[in-house]
């Protein structure tokens, strides 16, 4: 475990938008009692915000992708039990959304059970007072998790990152432009929605960060060239054991990069899954292969693959401990294989 | 090497049009004296032909990637010497056109030694008459080929294959097929021109193969779940000591189907370029980014990344022979360590 400690939030207004609690992408809308989601598919060549005041309309919304990364989903889900009268059904429509989701199958229990635990008339209130305080928490475990993140970046690095690896990406760059570190992101664009062409790429331009994009192909001739030097991406769920799953195609970057002799780290933000013992409590998200079939972009969407064939579509891989350098967390730096001292550490 | 004889090749009217002499997708006109190319960025979405009268017309169409793939693409700029008249400045211009392209390397040399020995008035004639030889080698080449690559299938197998890997690929299922073996091929997309999700299935719907597509980033999670058997692609070159080049997102693959334990096979077609004795004589193409910052389609282009950021486009990756099962030719199949032996080896 790594243990500097943490310095004092930097969260002023000399911090980028992003960064700062300005930008609010998933939120209650206390007036209308309506869900207000950011529709990360059209993000950033469209701002669109949609708001949503029924649990199915918000469960739609989390399953066509409207919202996506683990945090966010899991908040927006959250949210949404707050619009909920008839509560267990509601939590079950919504945990039903997305399986492999970590924070959302944390957060939903959560919620369920202060709504519960309040009276009658007081439900709404209650499980939206929790979603906001774990959306406040979440700000907070990105911010250290990203400092901690950026101790691992020496001047100069080329970093290879995948689909979006949320606020502690932008913390870990930021911190270490802070300490003086030039880092130069190498993006894959991730397939099929594009989160690192569109949402990472955005990141980097709105902080002024160096970014190249590349396909999700190109990683292994990169480091088989010497243009890559590290591979740092997040995760949706840790299991105890030290196993990662993420967006599909983090698994063929950590073998290239093992391969290859580079580091990989994971932002890991608020540590394992303490229900996950192990790699077989994840369940891979299947989803509608129609996906593979077309690209989604700034003009609309375009079919890219001829009619009368099959797709797959896995959602996400997992990527086992031995092919992992470290986890980084809000608590500090562990060896993968030590992550379920997480829970043992104190918070610096 | 692998030394089962060569049946009677087999292409009357029951082989599918694909694999018959009556689709030609790159020709010359003998009426207008025009080269004739099938727009492969557009097909199958649009069955285009364009028409060159110049060689500088023949060059850009290369160079954009009207046609593509290691022998059409050489086919094409051989025609476009027969076009010629200003015999080596047409042969510079049009070598220059792909650097990493073997095909085009070893042909376009060859149309100009038989242009230039012609008389002054037969030049155009002489080329002309090489290269449609080379393209009737070509199809034997292809149909040899295939048919040694499906003697390493087996009933079942479900085979992984990246971008286009031309007509061995298909003449390998239809000799499967005869042998009545059921083949699945999971087609990776192939990023950033959809190869994969066009060409390798729209000839995998015509020959009636069941396809299913996926993107680039997925195979090693697929093979992680044991739904993979094999990995088979073609190569734009071949060294003497065995490496091969690709297009990229073939290393990435062939390191996870090292690291799971699958074998990777190559379509080596005509053998190695006797001119490249080791990977250092490969130039790898880099070509102008801006492709990676959008997708084409059906319907046309759409910009899928923002504004603002860098690009790689790396074209091709190179693959080392310790992670390459076999590599497949027209004169049998040799360890890739021993691909040498290819020039001292009958043809069946």
């Amino acid at each position: 475990m790594y243990l500097r400690p943490f310095p004092t939030p930097a969260n002023g207004p000399d911090c980028p938008a992003l960064l700062s609690d300005r930008f609010k992408t998933v939120y209650y809308d206390t007036g209308t009692h309506e869900v207000v989601l950011l529709d990360r598919r059209k993000y950033p060549f469209q701002t669109v915000f949609e708001r949503y005041g029924t649990v199915e309309g918000v469960a739609v919304a989390v399953e066509e992708m409207v919202v996506q990364g683990g945090p966010p989903l899991a908040y927006a889900a959250g949210l949404g039990l707050a619009l909920a009268a008839q509560l267990e059904a509601a939590a079950q429509r919504l945990l039903h959304t997305r399986p492999t989701a970590d924070d959302l199958h944390h957060l939903i229990p959560l919620a369920l059970q202060a709504a519960l635990s309040a009276a009658p008339g007081g439900r709404a209130a209650a499980a939206l007072t929790l979603v906001n305080s774990e959306i406040q928490r979440g700000n907070d475990v990105s911010q250290r998790c990203g400092w901690y993140a950026a101790q691992l970046l020496r001047d100069g690095d080329r970093v290879l990152t995948h689909c979006i690896a949320g606020a502690a990406l932008c913390w870990m760059l930021w911190y270490a432009r802070l300490d003086g570190k030039r880092i130069r992101l190498f993006a894959s664009e991730t397939r099929p929605y594009f989160q690192g062409a569109r949402l990472t790429a955005q990141s980097c331009v709105e902080m002024g960060i160096d970014c190249t994009l590349i396909t999700d192909g190109m990683s292994a001739h990169l480091m088989s060239q010497g243009r890559l030097d590290k591979f740092i991406c997040a995760a949706d769920r840790l299991t105890l054991d030290g196993h990662i799953t993420n967006k599909v195609g983090t698994l063929q970057h950590a073998i290239a990069a093992n391969y290859f002799g580079l580091p990989f780290y994971v932002l890991g933000y608020d540590g394992p899954d303490p229900h996950s013992p192990m790699a077989a409590n994840i369940v891979i998200e299947e989803r509608d292969p129609k996906d593979i079939f077309e690209a989604r972009g700034r003009e609309g969407v375009v079919r890219t693959a001829v009619e009368g064939i099959s797709g797959a579509y896995p959602a996400f891989d997992i990527t086992p401990p031995h092919l992992i350098a470290a986890i980084v967390t809000d608590r500090g730096i562990f060896p993968p294989t030590l992550l379920q001292s997480y829970f043992q550490s104190p918070i610096a």
